[in-house]
């Protein structure tokens, strides 16, 4: 408990100049999808790098990525004085999200405004404030034990190019990895349950996504001349589409879901301790009421169970009234979000199959994949770094730490599969916190919270992990 | 045989007036689908009034249409001076179709040019040339038989607005049905299966059309948040239109074939006679084999079987690249193509009824349907006065001539309706004319064999539906 207190003065004391720094940091318009703001990216890894240093940070470079946008990733490294002391890679973000529509915003999304307990900006949670806490956390980490090193190798990974996909993060990892080298990852770019509920992340699901193309005329004809004797491929389409899932909810495509890890007893139980509440959850998904596989709840069905969804669909006529025609040709986008031990190339080559089987013969068809995709990534609920996330959290908010998942995907899956590490989540945004919408902001407490949650974190992984152990 | 002579004389007299006169109607742009061309429509109907004026109508009048665009209509009568001659009033349009792209064509579309036997000119074959034959025809009627007026009580309607849906068509009918009171209507606007093989058209297929729009969400969400457990629009409109046909290729929403008229061994042997040239009718449908309802022949299914077309579809994101949604909606354009004896208000109803029973009560969903529809018309295979085309056709083209129908829909279906009146086929044209497509053409021989066939008509006609018989 002495540590406890040390570690909450020591933030208390270096608030200031952390709320400082930062919002002098989310000045910067890192925008990583606007060209005009590329500048600005850079701009913003290189202040992040000067306050790394200040920091303390024997070692800061400034990493560029190559091939698309090129916009630069922040290395830093501070060894830690114990030979047996495990190594940690934290990750994080410092480009932000486009910021229209701007007029939508009670404040200047690049002037940081403070507004009671809540610092609103383009990048104030996500991710720009989550990445910074880890500088006060380590001070806070430093002055509490008084030590010159961190208790673990520390890391820090921090992309510019996230808003934008990633394109360049796997290759930057792959180029690195030996200097990425460590025992596990921890992932700054998440949120919590709810202020009341904190959470830690222990899984995200894969993604891969593909365009669907049906071709049966070499060009529109007249619905009546021909319509009843010739293939339409606008109807071959949906014929195909509308088979895409069971009445059950389950996806119809062949093995899809064998090599899916079934939810445990224990995962089940854990989901079903989030205090969740359906009517806010509805308002969220902007819909009338749940649906999906029979046999799981809303939770699993996001969390755990893996997905074939329509994106988008186009064919024929979309214009004002009616055209009479059989048009030539029609077009989809679907995406499959993946669960462990889903591998992507495994399912786009079912899908592939699938749409071999099943779509009639007199059509020409093609499929392009976005890329090889996403692969889902997983903590074990029993891995030591967990438990350190779990004891460091609890420690700092005072109370139980619950288990969630994302449904989305992102490049922790690279960190896992590249580095070869397990990953887990440091978050402390909330499900309000407005990610890519105006009006960003995050709440100083828990960006607070934040910084004492990774103190406690170095303290506790250098006795769990501790190597040789 | 000595008044076959008579008529082809006569009108191999008149061609050159014919030509000349229909040549320069040729160059009014009278495209109704454009605003800036409706002086010209106007010309046009002004030019042919004078024209019908010239060939001894005593009675023509440019008739107004209320609402829409608002293009005039000809009207022209000439009765019979026998007592008990039937009626007949004659269908076809002056207004022409749009030319774009113009640079395909090879002659300038309203600057006639012969080139061999073959008038090459934007309305040549749809509908003018058509329209025009009957002046040389009703000509060559009087002069091979010596009368003063035509041996039935003979009636033009030529509209307007045709390539523009015939919008005002049916109120234009319904405010001068006394006028137009008749024993049975000729339309020429149509043609024939090929220059070897005359044909008469017995009936088209009815149409009615809707969009069908459905809505799930009140914006689009996250897919990887939401996706898997919340309704897709895209998906549920892929399922229910997947549903919209069996594995038999027909449809099935309850009800559709309630009221079809089956076709009868006559007919399918009538059908079966024509040679239908499998290759040739594929490269017409842009296709590479045929499809459709088991059962029946690709002539078949065209002209006498009804179909669920789906014409447009659109949804979520048609862009380039992925987009990680679950899409707030998804739309349709849908057409079915129906025919003797169904009806377009009864068909309507079955489908809503078959929407409301399908799609999930989480989704909002509407139909928007485009105005009443058209029905399907059939002419009686016994029906006198298709017995007077046939001879009339058979006489002119020394030939047998045979039976064949439309796929599409039009206007004549008003005609029958309204005018309460049997509709027979006197159409010359040939498959490869270009109908609303660049370098429409007409053969001029057949052009003549048209005027032939009318003067015999007139004639037929007047003996076979003659009153009180």
């Amino acid at each position: 408990m002495q540590n406890v207190q040390a570690v909450r003065r020591a933030v208390t004391d270096g608030q200031d100049r952390f709320l400082t720094e930062l919002t002098e940091w989310l000045r910067i318009p890192s925008i990583s999808a606007d060209p005009e703001c590329h500048g600005d990216v850079r701009r913003s890894a290189e202040y992040l790098a000067q306050a790394l240093r200040g920091t303390g940070f024997p070692t800061v470079e400034v990493w560029e990525t190559g091939g698309g946008p090129g916009l630069p990733a922040v290395f830093a490294e501070w060894p830690s004085d114990d030979p047996d002391a495990p190594t940690v890679v934290v990750y994080g973000h410092h480009d932000v999200q486009p910021v229209t529509p701007v007029e939508l915003w009670e404040h200047p999304p690049f002037e940081p405004t403070v507004v009671g307990e809540r610092l609103y900006a383009r990048g104030a949670a996500d991710d720009k404030g989550q990445v910074f806490f880890h500088t006060l956390g380590l001070r806070a980490h430093l002055a509490a034990t008084g030590r010159t090193s961190p208790a673990v190798n520390l890391k820090l990974l921090v992309e510019g190019e996230e808003e934008s996909g990633s394109p360049n993060f796997p290759a930057l990892l792959t180029e690195h990895r030996d200097r990425l080298r460590c025992d596990a990852v921890v992932v700054s770019d998440t949120g919590m349950w709810s202020r009341e509920t904190p959470t830690t992340c222990t899984g995200m699901r894969g993604l891969v996504e593909a365009q669907l193309d049906l071709r049966g005329l070499s060009g529109d004809v007249h619905s009546g001349s021909f319509g009843g004797a010739i293939r339409n491929p606008v109807t071959e389409l949906v014929r195909i589409l509308g088979r895409l899932h069971d009445d059950q909810g389950r996806v119809s495509i062949d093995g899809f879901y064998a090599d899916v890890a079934e939810l445990t007893d224990t995962e089940r139980a854990l989901f079903a301790k989030l205090p969740y509440d359906e009517n806010a959850w509805l308002a969220n998904a902007r819909s009338r009421s749940p649906y999906g596989e029979v046999g799981f709840s809303t939770l699993e069905r996001t969390w755990a169970r893996p997905t074939a969804e329509l994106n988008g669909i186009w064919g024929g006529h979309t214009g004002a009234g009616g055209k009479t025609i059989v048009p030539a040709e029609a077009h989809a986008k679907l995406s499959f979000r993946l669960v462990p031990h889903q591998d992507p190339a495994d399912i786009q080559a079912k899908v592939e199959a699938w749409f071999a089987a099943n779509i009639p013969a007199e059509l020409d068809w093609s499929t392009a994949w976005t890329g090889p995709g996403v692969r889902p990534c997983l903590t074990p609920l029993d891995h030591p770094a967990l438990g350190s996330v779990t004891r460091a959290m609890e420690t700092a908010f005072d109370t139980e730490v619950l288990y969630t998942r994302e449904g989305g995907s992102g490049p922790e899956a690279d960190l896992q599969d590249i580095l070869e590490a397990p990953v887990v989540f440091l978050g402390i945004s909330l499900p309000d916190d407005g990610w890519h919408a105006p009006n960003e902001k995050v709440e100083i407490p828990l960006l607070l919270k934040g910084a004492e949650a990774a103190a406690h974190l170095w303290e506790d992984l250098a006795t769990s992990m501790r190597r040789g152990r």
